[in-house]
C-alpha cells in the first residue's frame, strides 16, 4: 500500500512535467504560424483522434469529382503533427483538376478504380503515372499536378499531405473565379482575353 | 521563331535556376541527419515517384499479422519530403504490438475489416478507438501505440507518417529479442526474470 | 549631449525592431504547437532565467529514485528554446525505469556515483554503458532508455534534453499504471494476464 | 609573451571547436535535402561571401523582361543559410508571367520605375498592388504571383528569398512548353485543345 | 447555370480547407515562440503586404548612419514567413558599428555610393569586402559584422534577413549604453576601466 | 521453433525499414549543412556514444579560465541529434569572456563554487545572475553573455547547448586576435585606435 502511495506521487510529479505529446486545435482561437492554441488536454476524447472519410464526396458537378479534406480544421486533433489527410472520389471522367499544395507533400494510395496521375518539375519536366489499386504516388511540395480517372468506373484514393495546412491553389479558381482583371490574366498567361472571359463567366469571375 | 529562340533561352537559364523540387535518394551513398545525397535529376524517372503496397503481407506468423513500410529505404523517392507509408495486414486475431515511432506521428486509414486501436499519453491516459473502414485514426510522435484486429475477417489499412524515416521500434523486440540481460531488463521494467526468460526464449533473445 | 541625444534616439528606433531574443512563457495561456505564448519583455527578471537543481529528489520510493524536471512547466524561460533540464537521483539500487522522451534527445552527465546506463535501437541492437563521475552519454530521441545505479552508493546526475518539452513516457506506467484493459496489454505485448494483472495491483491500474 | 602563448592555445582548441559558422556549397558534389556538402573552411575566401547582380538582364525577349537568380546554384555562399536573391527586369510592356516558388517566401524591392504586382492566395483571393521605388512587397510561400510593368520606363527590383533553392515553376512553361499531353492539358485546365496547341506553338511544347 | 453552383459549392468547400498561407500578426496579442497570432484573412487587404523603405533614415547622429527595419513589428504581414527586410543609410563616413543578428542571416544589396562590409567567423577569420552598386553580400547567421561608407558620396543598401524577427545586438550599445557594470564589462572584455567609462559617458550607460 | 523462424523473419523485414535512430558523423567526409555524412550502424559501439568531461581544463591562461567541448566534431555521436555539451572550469579570477553561440542557446549547471554569469539582450537589457553549485542559468541564442567565477575557490560548470554545432565567438579574439584592421575596429566600434593596438598585442592580431 505504502509503495502504491509512494508510486503514484511520483507518477504525479511526472505527468506534470510530460507536455504536449499532441495540442488537439482549439479552433475558436486566433491562428499561429504554428497552428492553433490547444485545447486543454483534459478536455481530449480519444474520439477526438478519429476521423471520417468513409462517406463518398459528391461528383455531381463539372469536375465529375469531390475532394474532402482532413485538414486540421476539419481534424483539429492534426494541430501540430505536421500531417493530414483528404479523400478523393472520380467519377468516370472525374479530375482534379491543375493545383497545387503551397505547404506540403502529398501521398496519394489509390483504393479503387484506376488513376491517371502526374506533377510538373520547375525544370517544367513531366512525370506522369497510371495507378492502380494499392499503388502509391508521391507529389513534391508546392509543384502543379493533377489526378483524372483513367478508367470507366469510379475511382477512389487517400491522400495525406506532410503538414497539418497543407493549402490547396486550385489553377483554374485562382486564374479565373475571382475578381483578377482579364487584362492581368491576359498579361501574365499569354492567354487570349476571350478565352479568359469565358472561363470566368463559366467558373463564375468577375473583371 | 525568333521568339522560341529568346524564350528557349529564358527557359533554359530559369531552368538551371530551379533546383531541388526533389532528392530521390541514391541509397548507396551514406545517409546525413536529413536524409540521402540525391540521384541526378536528370536520372529520375516518373515511375520513381510509384511504389506498390497492392499485395498483402504474409500474415502466417506468431502475430497474425504483417507491416509492409514504404520508408525511403524501400521508397527513395520520399527522401527529404517529410513523409512515408506502409500497409497493414492482420489477419483475424491479427496484431500489430506495442510499439513506437521516434521520430514521426502516423495516420491510419482503414480499408477493410475493423480495427481497434490506441496509444497511451505521457500522462498514461489511454486513447483507444475502434476503427470502421473509411476512418482515419492519429497517434502522435513517439508515443506507444497498437493495432489489433477488431473483427472475423482480415483487416487492412494504409498507414503514413510524418517522416520519410519514422523509425519503428517494437516493445517486445526490444525488450526480448536481442542481448539485453535479464538482470537489466527486469531491473528496470519489474518483469519477473522468468517471465522475461520465457519471452526471450520466444522471441529469440539472449541474456 | 547633443550626441547623445541622437544616438539615443537611434537606440530606441533599433530596440523596438530587436524582437523576440527570448519568449518566457505564460503559463497560464493556452499552450500552441510552438510553446507558449510570451509574457512582455518589460515583465521579465534576471531571475527568470535561473533554475535551482540543487535539491536532492526523494528516493524513498518503489525505484529508490527520483526525477526533478526543469522543463518549460517549471522551467519558462526555456519556452521556444528547444532546451531543457532535469536532475536523476539515484539511491542505492535506485532505477530509473525503461522510458522514452518522445521529443527530444537526452544528454547525461554523471555527477555523483556510478550509473548503468542504455537504450535500445529501432534495429534491437543494444548500447548499455557503465558512466562515471564526468562522463557524459547521449540517448538519441524517442528511445527507449534507462539509467540503474551501478554502485553502493547514491548516484546523481544531470540531464538536458533537445526540447523543451521532451516528453517523458514510463513503460510499466503506459501499461501498467491505467485503464488499458488486461486484455488489450495482453495481446499486444504476449504478457500473461496473471503477470499483467499482479504488475496492476502494484502500479495502481484498473482493467 | 607566455601569455601570448598560453591564450593562442585556448584559441587554438576553441576554433577546433566552432564549426560551420557557414557552408559554401561544393556544387560538384551531390546535393542533400538540406543542401550541398560544404567545401572546406581553409578554401573559403571573403569574395565567396559577394555575388553581383549589377547587370541588367536582357529582356529582349517574348515576355520583355529577365529574371537573373542568385540562388545556391549561382551563389555558392548561400548553402544552408536560408535565403537568396535575384534581378528582375522589366522593360516597358515587360512581364515576369505568373508563377510560383515551391520552396520560399518572397520579399520585392523596386529599385526603379513602377510594378504592378500580385498574388492569389488558396481561398482565390486576389492581392494586387502598383509599386513605387523603395516600395516592398511579400509573396506568401507556393502562391501563384506576378509582376508586370506598370509604367512607360525600364522597371528594376531586387528581390530575395527565405530559402536557398526557392525553385520557380513558370505556369506557362508548365502547361505548354513540355511534353504534357494536349489532353491531359485540356483535361485538367478546362482550356480548349486549340488555345493549347497554339500555346505550345509559340512555347515549344510538344504533345 | 447549374454547373456554376456546383462549381462553387466545391470551391466553398475547398476555400475553407485551405488555411494559412499567410498569417497577418496581430501585434495587439501575445507573441509566441512562432511569432505572433494571425489577424483574421477576411480583414487582410492587398496593402497590408506593402512597406514603404522609400524614405531615407536620418543620419544626422554620432554615427551618420541609420538602419530603417522592416521586421514584423513594423510589416506585420511577414508573421511566419521566414523573411524581413530594412534599409541602411550611409552619408560620408557614416558607420553601422559592429553588430550580430541572433536570429537571422542577412543579405546585403548595394543600391547606390560604395560600401566596406566585413564579418568575423568563430574561428576568427576576418571576411571583408568592398561594394559597389548592384554587389550583394551575404552574413552568415549570428556573427560580427559590420558596414562602413567606403566612398565620398551617400551610400545606400537594402537588406534582407532570413527571419521575421532576426534581432539586432549592436555591440558598443550591449557593452556601454545599460547598466552593465564597469567592472564586469572590463573583467569580460579586458578593456581599460577609464575606456569603459568614457564610452558609457558617450552613450549613456552607467554603472 | 516455427514461430521463431516466422517471427525472425519479420523481425528481419522491420530492422530494415527502421532507419537512422541516430547518424554518428563521419568526421572525414564533408560536412553538409545538416551536419556529417553518418557511419555505418554496424560499425558503432555502444562506446561513441559516451564522451568524458571528467578532465578539468587547464587554467594556467590569461583568463585563467578553459572551456572543454564536447560538440560534434569531438563527440560524433551528437551528429544529427540537436545537443551538445562542454565544460568550464574557471580557477580563482578566473573568466569565460564575452561570447555569442550564432546557433544555440545554453544551459549552464554550476557543480562546484560560485559563477556571476548574465547576457544582454537585443533591447539592451542586462540579465546578470550570481549562481550556486545546483542552479542552472539558460542563455538565448546568439546573445553576447560571459561566466566569471564568483568565488575565492575553483568553479567548475557543465553546460549544454541546443545544437550539435553551437559555434563559438569570442568577442575579443574576434575584435583582437585576427587581421581586421586597426582603422577598422576602430570605425565600427568607437575605441580609441591605441587601445585596439594595445589589446592586438596582447592577443596576437596584426593590423
Amino acid at each position: 500500500m505504502l509503495r502504491i502511495i509512494f508510486l503514484l506521487s511520483l507518477l504525479f510529479a511526472l505527468s506534470n512535467a510530460s507536455v504536449q505529446d499532441f495540442c488537439v486545435a482549439n479552433l475558436k482561437r486566433a491562428e499561429t504560424p504554428a497552428g492553433y492554441p490547444c485545447i486543454r488536454p483534459i478536455h481530449v476524447k480519444a474520439s477526438d483522434f478519429v476521423f471520417s472519410l468513409g462517406t463518398p464526396g459528391n461528383t455531381t458537378n463539372i469536375i465529375s469529382a469531390a475532394v474532402t479534406p482532413g485538414f486540421v480544421a476539419q481534424f483539429p486533433a492534426l494541430n501540430g503533427l505536421g500531417i493530414s489527410t483528404a479523400r478523393l472520389d472520380l467519377a468516370p471522367k472525374g479530375v482534379i483538376p491543375m493545383h497545387t499544395h503551397p505547404g506540403a507533400s502529398e501521398v496519394l494510395f489509390v483504393l479503387d478504380g484506376s488513376i491517371t496521375a502526374g506533377f510538373i518539375s520547375s525544370a517544367n519536366s513531366v512525370y506522369v503515372q497510371t495507378l492502380k489499386p494499392g499503388q502509391v504516388m508521391v507529389f513534391p511540395q508546392g509543384l502543379l499536378h493533377f489526378q483524372i480517372n483513367a478508367g470507366k468506373s469510379a475511382a477512389v484514393a487517400f491522400v495525406t499531405f506532410s503538414s497539418a495546412s497543407p493549402g490547396l491553389q486550385i489553377l483554374d479558381f485562382a486564374l479565373f473565379a475571382n475578381s483578377l482583371s482579364t487584362e492581368l490574366v491576359s498579361a501574365t498567361t499569354f492567354l487570349d482575353p476571350k478565352v479568359i472571359k469565358t472561363l470566368k463567366g463559366v467558373l463564375g469571375g468577375t473583371g
